[in-house]
């Protein structure tokens, strides 16, 4: 059986990655999310093992150490990293995996899994992304702005991605992230054993 | 603007190809096929500038000469060739021009434009590729024989194609051709432009 995908899904705060996720998990069976260490406090209504498994400082080296993340970053001051046993077990199972992470992550995966696809979610310039921040109405216009500020930087990386989606429709960018999936599954570097059973039926004809 | 892509779909004989092209033209607007050149003689209810522009050797000479072909080679006694003139202006308006080819004339298209996309199409397996042949009822033991010989020979080279589809179902396939088509429009390398003024509207906000 092939392996699953490694899926990196990054994009501007405010362009809707978790709204993308959410779709994703709800209209397909098929994708598993993959939960993030983080040495943050938990915000309001997040909850430990959903959002993040939240761990003290010592914990999120202690696993450092141990090689337990895949890829680890430091933001502002605090770490995040992607557990490395839950993603492997649903890779070996032939499940694809999304990592939700920020670019300097996103740009280790591809460097440690080449095979990974990155994907990179924007709105279609900086004023629908900043109305969207206003209108979620849980921010100041400092974070707005640092936000804003933040995306530009993001910004950056974007070439450093597989793919660009941008959110104009929550259902058709869901479908769109899909038919890319669906799609990766179809490269010939990923079907060697189908392509090879196609030789051999080819070759050994009774 | 960005360019239209060049597509090469190329299959085993009996795996639908044309099939499958006619039915992308009639499903969707987007496509233009590419008509090749051909020294050989038109069989029964082909038809001049649709199947093929039949030419001969001299012609065809002519054209690799002067550069009309991006891609030429000979297939049995017979030459077959890609115009240059149809593909580019059909690629400069943005639209997405397929190729029928054979293998050697696609991998000949993948050195020239390490962009394009070359989708193999096969059937799950020789057996069922045999049956195929057989039901067409017009050719001969003989034929299907060297069509499978072909066939094997054929699948060597399946590895330097971007992507493999097995035929099931032509609705199938041909939703999946289409899928494959627009993830690839998605590609961070294939936006540019649009990557740019995401850039310049973030640094640039009044």
């Amino acid at each position: 059986m092939e392996q699953g995908l490694l899926i990196v899904l990054s994009g501007f705060s405010g362009a809707g990655k978790g709204t993308i996720i959410n779709k994703l998990l709800e209209q397909y069976d098929k994708y598993a999310l993959s939960i993030s260490a983080t040495t943050r406090k938990p915000r309001e209504g997040e909850v430990h093992a959903r959002e993040y498994f939240f761990v003290s400082t010592e914990e999120f080296l202690a696993m450092i150490e141990n090689d337990e993340l895949i890829e680890h970053a430091k933001y502002v001051d605090n770490y995040y990293g992607t557990p490395r046993a839950y993603v492997e077990e649903k890779l070996q199972k032939g499940i694809d995996v999304i990592l939700e992470i920020e670019v300097q992550g996103a740009v280790k995966i591809k460097e440690k899994f080449p095979e990974a696809v990155l994907i990179f979610v924007s709105t279609k310039d900086a004023k629908i992304l900043e109305d969207r921040l206003k209108s979620r109405n849980t921010e100041k216009a400092k974070q707005i702005e640092d936000r804003l500020l933040r995306a530009a930087k993001e910004a950056e990386f974007i070439k450093q991605y597989d793919y660009i989606l941008i959110n104009e429709s929550i259902e058709e960018v869901t479908k769109d992230f899909n038919s890319i999936i669906e799609s990766e599954h179809k490269k010939t570097f990923r079907n060697n054993e189908l392509i090879e059973f196609i030789k051999d039926s080819l070759k050994n004809r009774s």
